[in-house]
């Protein structure tokens, strides 16, 4: 017969602090001495129990296809403790047998160098979610059941993680699910009152507050409170069993448990533990200096009885192993190994032979890969509201958003089974998609690019988790997280300076070379060779920038592919021919455009100018090749960058970015980097490009400066500069010479 | 007598579409045609009308002690409309007189190249709040009260803005209010229904639904539904005087009024307008083409009567002028104007003499600013909970933290008057101290590094003000954002790799050079007086990245004071002397441990290796004169690092940071920057450097291979590092020869 609740729970909590403070005499056989203790103790006990009593809980459902997302993921002993129990470790890892070298193994293991990290990670089985930065755990959640008709996910939501503005916004989340297609959600608030150092918000709500709280948000809450409860456990397995039966409902649970359960109540010197925020990491701090903390560390651990627990080998009793589901062994939280390749649509039909949009162009393509996966349902796409601002609107026609209740006035493309997933939060959307793909699926972030930067610090944390995942040998790898950066900030003249900022790509440039890539496809067809290449991938962070406004498309499908592939080239059409004095430098649709139209401006005023022109598609092409595996061999980057011949380049983004990126290339003084410099307000593109010191003429003007040539020149192309922008200042538009310019060879 | 609020709106409303449309005959004195329009339609007028009947009903509260804060600060014509009629642009700028000049001036200025942005901005009065980004409006209204008993703000925040993670974390913030001392916030949801294409998830909730939400969050909601009410306007006022005379009962308002309110039914193509998603942005998108439509839209604009509300030279009627209390003059929305110089504590009592804890050192100065700021109540801490952690303790015997909901359990230093503001969410503190400064105040946030990200969105868009507000000439600076940026990743090797992450420097490094500062402080002293000289600067970003743990105190306060004027300098007695071989750099308070023990270790490995070795705090001195106004001038930078010789750099954050910054200097290449690489885990700290290629054996034997010398050396220092690691993985420790080692000259 399976081991009571409190019993399984009571090896759980034995285990879970022998990890934190046992480095040897994991079952205590032997008096406890400070050299059993591990001299670092790394650890947080305040949520472990309550954990442990969820897990428990959730174990009595027997239901394998449960996904729990642990939210305070410092919590790891708890876990580590019920995965070796169900026999999840061992599966994954035979060092963590269920035997007493197995104990010994996990326990010491945990927080040391070498093994286990404190928190959860992509090491641990069962983890599609890290949890040392708060506030995700609830995105992710909905994100991993969609299109999972028959997955329950249960999140445990810490009330310190709960004042978190991503969680709160992510209370919604379940308005999205389309109770046919779609799994739920089962939310878990834990209410153990305490922060680090501080009562937590949700824990000095009543009983009141919080149902009417989550009541408004539409669901149906219960409490479980098991402060007070004569049984805990079978309350919360009664509360969890009508969840379970009635989904419809919008079950949540607000769960209560005194935080550090089960320590002491005072420390050797009287504080008290138990109960308060001091319970929150290692209750019993002084254990290597005060015998009188290491004896009260001693009747604590031995207040679980372990002799009871494991017999004299070690083994657990045969009781505490009967009846797991073995949660850890979802195959969704490997969900690498359950990706398939997408059926990516052949691009040539949706290729572009004149001026279009480049994203009205790839919502084509888009929207045929919707179709093409409307049986799988393996694709989605998660958009802040801007999908059709974003002129990927021909995806609608496709499918529709995602929504649940009753609409009560005039929508167009809203229906629960929609497969775009429109919130105004950049937050949900990161976090929806992260649930999404590391559960095996695919999707793509189309994004103003200014507020990308929103979740700056969750693509941080998915980076690491990426990275991670790729040395743990078990995890399959996952889809690419895909980024398309539109409304970019050159094109945003009409909002304003608060919607331009490029700093996305700084910021992805800062994770590991193994996972950064970023994209600047300068037209349409490059646009959609670049997706797909994007598409196919795993493991990657893709960023591609791209303009929504018609364009010039300057490749053909064919040209377009050999060019991503190179990642940079010279376009032999647009220059002069003949060894360069000056090489001007592009990257990014608008400073194509600016470069080209400067290369242009170069032929009438510096006709005897030799000009180089060269796109660059892959942004760290421009690396070192020992810094990056997409770095240019030395000799390539000569040959579009000679030695000695100055660069004038127009980048989309900072300058700053291409700086970095060419660190340790030879003469980098020589780049002279045209980007965003942060001026803009409400104006006109080309008022814009002059703010930033990127227009065609002060491009030309500087290329003219660079190679030497005459001054005359260099004021003849400023002077027009002057002019037309004070033509845009006395119209507000750019005059036609400007926007209607097209390349002519 | 004044104006009824329908003809007050009346007008309001026509100068708002007159605005978005009109170029010219703003009046209408002519029949409307195609040149009266401006050629670009750039404009949001969906809310608009919304934001108008709030304006109006507020008016008749005629408290001019009222800071309205606009969520949609898209709406910025409704919000010049009003600016204009109460005077209040006329005060800050004659040309915006309140006759036809100044109606002409301010109809042609809006989202005109050199005119006003169509976003409300810095160059709008009233504004402490841009709205560009959604989520932040409610955040900054909670910090703009703090310290204001007398102060209301009311917060418009549309049901867009609604579903951001930030603003859904808002709605707790009246805890944090203490009635005694701080004012008010009203905030007001306005249920419009639409975002810029699809239905909001607040304008699908019942009414019971939102009334059980906000009364979850404490609050005491009341629905004003314009698109019901018998008397819309008698209703908002009735509403908004039961809430002026109660605030103890934390009133809110959820306010519905019709998308785009007043606007044609439909377009000309029969397409549905007001009270639709299509009435977001320009309702009648066609007029420049389309006869009809523009016939449509002449139609829309005569329906507001101008020539009722207008005298024929273009005055406004009296009575529209009456009665207005000039919310857009309240002091409060020009802060800098308010803000006095802080009473900066001496700093020698509290400088350190020997190893100390730089942010323990500085928690006892701070905490002395605390009380000698007492009665002034004009400085404040914000922090997610980690005050304590970051050992900045000190702070809390001089105030507590601030909360007034009832305690069920045990706590320390919470209660309502307390000037600590903590919370687990960095949205949350920074909006709120945005709030606070903007006001006129001063304060600090210190931050896990790692989690600084968080906020980079919310930074880009405060340094924008920054760098706007200076370009305004009638708005006075305010107190600079001081980060204290501690929990550095090295010695987050507990918490492990989610919590190692040195990238908030790369952002803040995007910003303009105007506003940017990145400090580096090695020890407790040079932390003392680097947050002295941030906390008496203003218009900055001050990032500050200092240590908790105790470590070397390396500069007394004199030297210190010096060192940091200086930016950087040549640490004479660490280096060897001599025309330097390698030159030794560092920045940051573990990487300057490494760096001098690397010197150390040379001395005994490479004795006859010359060494030079250079500490930089302010990091900004390592750029160009010509890119960063606190760039050194080339003959200093020559002189710390001479021509030719190799630098073998310790830096706290990414490497890219410091290439960036370098771009312009000649010779980079000779820069070899080791820093954090994105490997860790949960280890010793000794391990964490030596994964990173960061550690002093590490430093040396680059220094030893840049510099030419033997690569017997170098492989004896890498072994040395090897045989050290071992023993940390074997004991899960540091040895004591790593963790003890103190510098001896």
């Amino acid at each position: 017969m399976a081991a009571s609740p409190q019993r399984y729970r009571r090896a759980c909590d034995y285990l879970a602090a022998a990890m934190i403070y046992l480095r040897d005499n994991e079952l205590l056989r032997e008096p406890l001495e400070v050299r059993h203790l591990k001299p670092r103790l790394l650890g947080h006990w305040g949520t472990c129990p309550g954990i442990t009593y969820l897990y428990a809980g959730l174990n009595r459902l027997r239901d394998p296809r449960t996904l729990l997302v642990t939210g305070p993921g410092h919590g790891a002993p708890a876990i580590h403790a019920n995965l070796w129990l169900e026999g999840t470790h061992e599966r994954f890892d035979p060092a963590l047998s269920r035997d007493g070298a197995g104990l010994r193994e996990l326990v010491r293991r945990f927080s040391w160098p070498g093994g286990f990290p404190s928190h959860l990670s992509p090491e641990v089985p069962g983890v599609v979610h890290e949890g040392g930065e708060l506030g995700y755990a609830l995105a992710t959640a909905f994100g991993a059941v969609l299109d999972k008709p028959d997955l329950r996910a249960v999140c445990l939501v810490g009330d310190g993680e709960a004042e978190t503005g991503p969680t709160a916004g992510s209370w919604h989340g379940h308005k999205f699910l389309d109770p046919a297609r779609d799994g739920t959600v089962l939310p878990v608030l834990h209410l153990n009152g305490y922060r680090i150092a501080a009562p937590t918000v949700f824990g000095c709500m009543t009983d009141h507050e919080l149902l009417d709280y989550f009541r408004g948000c539409g669901w149906s809450p219960k409490v479980v409170d098991a402060t007070t409860a004569a049984d805990p456990d079978e309350l919360l397995a009664q509360t969890l069993r009508l969840a379970w039966d009635t989904p419809l409902a919008k079950p949540m649970i607000v769960m209560r448990t005194q935080k550090g359960w089960g320590a002491p109540a005072h420390d050797a010197a009287g504080a008290p533990l138990a109960g308060t925020f001091r319970a929150h990491q290692v209750p019993l701090a002084n254990v290597h200096d005060d015998p009188a903390e290491l004896r009260l560390l001693e009747r604590w651990l031995r207040s679980y009885e372990p002799d009871d627990l494991f017999d004299q080998d070690g083994n657990p009793a045969p009781d505490l192993l009967e009846d797991l589901p073995g949660l850890g062994m979802l195959p969704e939280a490997n969900g690498g190994a359950l990706r398939r390749d997408l059926p990516l649509p052949d691009l040539a039909p949706f290729a572009a032979e004149g001026p279009a949009s480049p994203t009205g162009t790839a919502g084509g393509w888009l929207a045929q890969l919707m179709r093409d996966t409307e049986d799988e349902r393996d694709f989605r796409v998660v958009c802040p509201d801007e999908l059709e601002s974003n002129k990927l609107g021909a995806v609608l026609e496709a499918t529709d958003r995602a929504f649940t209740p009753h609409v009560p006035g005039y929508s167009e493309h809203v229906s629960p089974g929609g497969r775009v997933m429109e919130v105004l939060s950049e937050h949900l959307c990161q976090g929806w998609l992260q649930g999404y793909l590391l559960t095996g699926r695919h999707g793509l972030f189309p994004c103003y690019e200014a507020f990308a930067s929103i979740v700056d610090s969750m693509v941080n944390q998915h980076a690491k988790f990426l990275k991670v995942s790729a040395e743990v040998p078990w995890r399959e790898p996952v889809a690419s997280l895909n980024y398309l950066l539109s409304s970019e900030g050159w094109r945003q003249e009409h909002n304003g300076y608060s919607h331009q900022g490029p700093g996305f790509i700084n910021n992805v440039l800062t994770k590991k070379a193994s996972v950064a890539r970023v994209y600047l496809p300068p037209d349409a067809n490059s646009l959609l060779v670049v997706l797909e290449h994007c598409l196919a991938s795993t493991g990657r962070i893709n960023v591609v920038v791209a303009g929504k406004n018609e364009a010039p498309c300057w490749m053909d499908l064919d040209t377009a592919r050999a060019h991503c592939a190179a990642g940079a080239g010279t376009w032999e059409w647009a220059g002069t021919g003949g060894p360069p004095q000056v090489v001007l430098g592009c990257a990014g649709g608008i400073p194509t455009v600016e470069t080209l139209a400067a290369a242009h401006l170069l032929r009438e005023h510096a006709p005897d100018l030799r000009v180089q022109v060269v796109n660059v598609v892959d942004l760290l092409a421009l690396a070192p090749a020992d810094r990056h595996p997409h770095g240019m061999a030395a000799a390539d980057f000569d040959r579009l960058f000679p030695p000695e011949v100055p660069v004038v380049m127009g980048f989309h983004g900072y300058p700053s970015a291409v700086h970095e990126v060419l660190h340790g290339r030879a003469d980098t003084q020589r780049f002279h980097v045209h980007g965003y410099h942060e001026e803009g307000t409400t104006t006109t593109p080309y008022d814009l490009l002059v703010d930033n010191g990127m227009s065609r003429h002060d491009l030309a003007a500087d290329a003219v400066r660079r190679a030497g040539g005459p001054p005359g020149v260099v004021d003849r192309l400023l002077g027009e500069r002057d002019r037309i922008r004070a033509l845009a200042h006395r119209d507000g538009e750019d005059p036609a010479e400007i926007t209607g310019w097209t390349w002519s060879a």
